[in-house]
């Protein structure tokens, strides 16, 4: 017989998300019980809906596991208390207990007002400012005496929407991921996203591995570029030191990229490649003294695109511009990519995953890669505005950009 | 305005299976709308729930494509009539309108009662017998004259049960096929699977490809057959060959297996292993005039294991065991699997697509492959009992028999 | 020491095409030893090379073995006898000993003169007719009375030569297959390889899978079969029915192909997309009947190309066209392939090995699948002719077709 | 008429290593011609072969482009000169036209006498110091007034020989990667090349991702560590994160690994367990205090066996103990692993591609991983002694074990 409950409340789409039933079946599973005390369901799309719901459970332990859980989900407490502080003893190290962010947008209850906790990202704690702002923090930034949020009184999220409607693409997503999708209506939709990005005043970001240059796709970048559908760049070494292999000599990893050949000494070029920039003390240099005349990085430099390229236990070199200390160079991408509004990641887990950590979950993302086991693991990260594309480089962005052709 | 409309119900677990969910979503996105006239949701994680709902659509076209598709939610109409028939006119064609069958349980209103669907199977049609008696029907089975339901009013279908509890891993498949999973609790819960269909007398089939020859996991399926956990197999003509070929000369399409090298001359070998078949007459033929005395086929001979193999076209021989008319081979196995209780799927896709199709929902199937894109494809097939397994054959096999030692 | 001896000779591009170090190598891993007689190596590339070598090993067991080895590889005995031949004495099983043939061009010395045989193709034995012709003949071929050649004294094959220069990528796929190639400069290659063939009025053959039609890749065929670069089809049932699903309703499994949304009922789509044309009485009928105005299946019909559909054991319906018996659809193909120029295979690893094992090694072939595995394993059948993309159907035709417009 | 010629040797097992033709036919694509001088066969398996060979080319840029390419097969100048070196201007920065390393031991020519090269490396320079010792040196390491060999004349490599009888399934390799291989003859074959490396008394690397960890094969590495056959250990954040997140609550990225069920909240156990990490100060720490007692990580600290943690862009936390500069991770990883006999690389694409590269080309390298391009990549870096094995990393490691076993 139960002797603990608690009242809960949830609103929004909260049907047709699959919400109301997930946390019932949450309760269910975590052998709590529940009674709906009030339910309204709105009986049009856009409409929204409600319900009161009473979980009960044996002791205090399993409700307060089960609120936990529900609470990702969007349930909110009905008499909330505020949340409970404690503050940091060690510098980057939390206080036992510490609440966990997830990729929402979320609220912390303060003097009994709700605060919106400022750049949601997931897998952070939350610091309370003395002003009473709440924002939230990795282990490097926190401070002795800074003030974290722990358990999860006092905190709710805000569960994600159905996609607007005509998001189109972004909504086929919740299929499994499959190379046999009809990839035309795919890159169209992704094209109007981009678009549609554009005119929404946000940032496209580019999050690219070495395989565009290989595959021969730079040059369908540069011309993304020159069409001003890219902002920023993310990337690694080896994107860079390829794109520059290929200006130099028309080679990436010694294979020519016109004639599909590869060449003698070949896994050389990307050595020198390396060399010469590093001569010429940096890629913008490396412009401006005229030895670097096309290719993405010089499209970069040329049109103002900024980038970040983070540095990896395998690179060559690397290049002067490469951040080659990965914390470092994970929040300098952490704050670019802060007010993004669609990240287009092409064929690098490693660089995808690191971005989609970083993202809100209603940032639209689009993964792109041969492989499908990647595209799974990247589109899957909890946000409703992903699409996952099982296909080749090199083609998809030929297709794609016949989308940006005047 | 909505003037069509119609009243349907639903029974059991619609919350926690994501029924009703579903189901009002999709009458949203089909530009219906609804109001929930009645509901109750069960409390416990045993309880069923109920609802009822009128659906509402401007016209009666609209309302015709809501109701056919939310029934196969498992949405009863309240006032349901009984099912239209249509005649067959030519042999082998379905009237126009034939009602496709899924591959849930199914039932068909005649004369004012609901009579089962024997032999639930995907993709066909239902004929119903002079004597009342209804049963799924491919194109080959039809006959100018037989009688055939038509449309979908009298037609309804009994949604799948959440699993019930500790099914274990066949819960656990909810989540995205990845190679990433805890593969000794998902082996050691197929291998509790196995036992629990073997203590309910029902049949455990093994559908496998050549490479469970090719990767050295001939002995373990051997093995397995000796305990007496496979009652069939289904296969092709290549897994037979190989493992006739590893028997007569210890070569797996001329790699031998015990070394792992490669031998002279050896892509001949399955070649003349098919021949000394051929002359013999039958692999049991070759069993009996002491050619074959080891590997998967003798074993199935020794051990009166039922096999079917099918051929395909790209087959070397074939051996005289396989029924190269696919038609027949697909009756002849349809027939034997109708009563498993298991399908053990093992590194074939074209055999394991073919057995799901034939298997109704509620049958428990296990899917390996090294390659996730098939499991994904062959797992994701409208049941919950599905675990789907990325994993190499040998060690799979290596592993899971250590549950099967004395 | 050595006591049994035979003296072989090699002709040809013996050293860059690997042949006389592999054959060296051969004697040696097999316990042999070799005295080079003599050697003339060409010194420019198109000179060919000459080398007379005595192979010794210490029995004649290990002396034959060795030779039938080196002989696949194009050693010539220089003091070769006739070929030995056997009688079958069963329909469809061959005589014991008998030769297995590889895909290349292959010799049978009868009477002291050397005939040709006729239809190069692997995995067959060959028959000697009684005015002296040979020819290769698969199991279901062998009649009673049949003359066969047995052992490999008297035959003798002849090696490829080094691809001719210019064939571009078709000499690059010497390296591993991978999806990170500059597939600007392959799909190019490809291109010149199709138009070559045409000029050389030979035929193209598409061997292709449904995911051309999933993915939104059908109207690219289409386009290559109206500008008349198909001359031959070779698919399934699924292809066809999903073609033809495209075709009635927009949908390839029940996806819409221009929206790339699924559509209710979907999965009915193709049944009854197979149900009509049944009711047509077939493909052609379909056509004329005025149902089927557009799709591949349509162009093939009003362009004159040919087709073969080979049924296989996962089939919905099939098809009135399917060739449900595999042997009867494997000897179809294999008759209307034997002269193509260059196979094109598309998205299908059972129909694409099939066809493999029926063409000789010199014809031109380009496999294309999103699963690497696939492509090599394609790919990888002793040519030096074959060129394996890994890439996604419907922008890698996309692209390819670009290559074709006028 | 080809006016420029040099004259080279070619020393060891150069026919079956196909070393000669190999040669031969670079000269030919490269457009120059040969005639050989003199030619030895070895007519045993162990004999050498020689070859002198007179190189032709139209002009000076085409032979010493064609040099350049056949001395990395290991041609030898017969009239070869002192190498050339040349001072760095600019520390980090090679002089133009510097001789760039292949992972082959390699020799430079200095006053008359070949001295051989330091710690064979791909892609680095060649620094000679004042007494006359040659190193390999990377772009870090360079300091102006270094003196750095420039050209390829005066340096040749020692190409590796044929493995060494034996060797099993390293000579094996040379077929194409793939998944249907007998995996007990392989894996009987890494345990061989283990033990084998034991006793030569040579380090044991264990390069592993955190697959590694979510399989549930933490518990077989904790067993070689235990039996004492791994001595370092080179991972990212990942896998120790994930070891420790096991060791503390029972999941890896919140999957329980002893059940296969996903954990309420459990996405975030692993930033708690880095949490709890970092508040002991390290994992050695965490071990003496008490908190980590199970787990590869423990049984590291236990064993003394030596460990690099790597940091990566997508890392949580990090914790203490990971190098979060990359370069600085690289160096110290180069060093330690300059000795190793075998580099086991399990599950991680990122370090084992790192390692490779760090690696002289004899070093015994095994890489399993369940997608095989990636397979392919890691094992196909130029070496004869690369096993790769496209496996499921908990069953392989289970049935590895075995062979350790008392």
């Amino acid at each position: 017989m139960p002797v603990e409950t608690e009242v809960v409340e949830l609103h929004g789409h909260i049907i047709d998300s699959l919400t109301l039933p997930k946390v019932l079946d949450q309760i269910l599973k975590s052998d709590g019980s529940f009674e709906i005390e009030e339910m309204r369901i709105g009986n049009r799309r856009e409409d929204t809906s409600y319900a009161r719901i009473r979980v009960e459970a044996a002791d205090q332990a399993v409700l307060t596991s089960i609120l936990s859980t529900i609470k990702v989900q969007g349930a909110e407490m009905l008499h909330e208390k505020d949340a409970e502080l404690a503050a940091v003893e060690q510098d980057g190290v939390f206080p036992e207990g510490f609440y966990v962010t997830t990729n929402l947008q979320t609220f912390v209850r303060l003097g009994g007002r709700w605060a919106p906790v400022q750049r949601p990202r997931m897998d952070c704690g939350i610091i309370v400012a003395d002003d009473g702002t709440a924002r939230t923090a990795r282990f490097g930034h926190l401070k002795r005496g800074d003030n974290v949020v722990v358990g999860d009184a006092g905190v709710k999220v805000q569960p994600l929407d159905r996609p607007v409607a005509g998001r189109g693409v972004f909504e086929f997503m919740s299929s499994a991921v499959s190379a046999e999708k009809p990839k035309g209506a795919l890159i169209a939709g992704i094209a109007r996203a981009m678009k549609a990005t554009r005119e929404e005043g946000k940032k496209i970001v580019l999050v690219g591995g070495p395989a565009i240059v290989h595959t021969g796709g730079a040059r369908h970048i540069v011309a993304l570029i020159e069409k001003g559908y890219i902002d920023l760049l993310f990337a690694g070494n080896a994107l860079a030191a390829h794109d520059i292999e290929a200006a130099l000599v028309g080679t990436s990893l010694g294979v020519n990229i016109e004639e599909g050949t590869p060449s003698n000494e070949g896994h050389e070029n990307h050595i020198r490649a390396i060399n010469a920039v590093r001569r010429c003390g940096g890629i913008r240099q490396a412009v401006e003294q005229g030895l670097l005349t096309s290719g993405i990085m010089h499209a970069c430099i040329k049109h103002d695109v900024d980038f970040v390229l983070a540095g990896s236990i395998r690179d060559d070199g690397p290049l002067p511009d490469v951040i080659t200390d990965v914390i470092v160079a994970q929040e300098t991408m952490a704050q670019k990519v802060a007010d993004a509004g669609l990240a287009l990641m092409i064929a690098t887990g490693l660089h995808s995953i690191a971005v989609g950590n970083m993202l809100p979950a209603e940032t639209r993302t689009v993964v792109v890669d041969i492989e499908a086991s990647l595209v799974t693991k990247v589109a899957d990260r909890g946000t409703h505005q992903a699409v996952g594309l099982v296909s080749d480089v090199e083609p998809f962005l030929n297709e794609l950009l016949a989308y940006f052709r005047d």
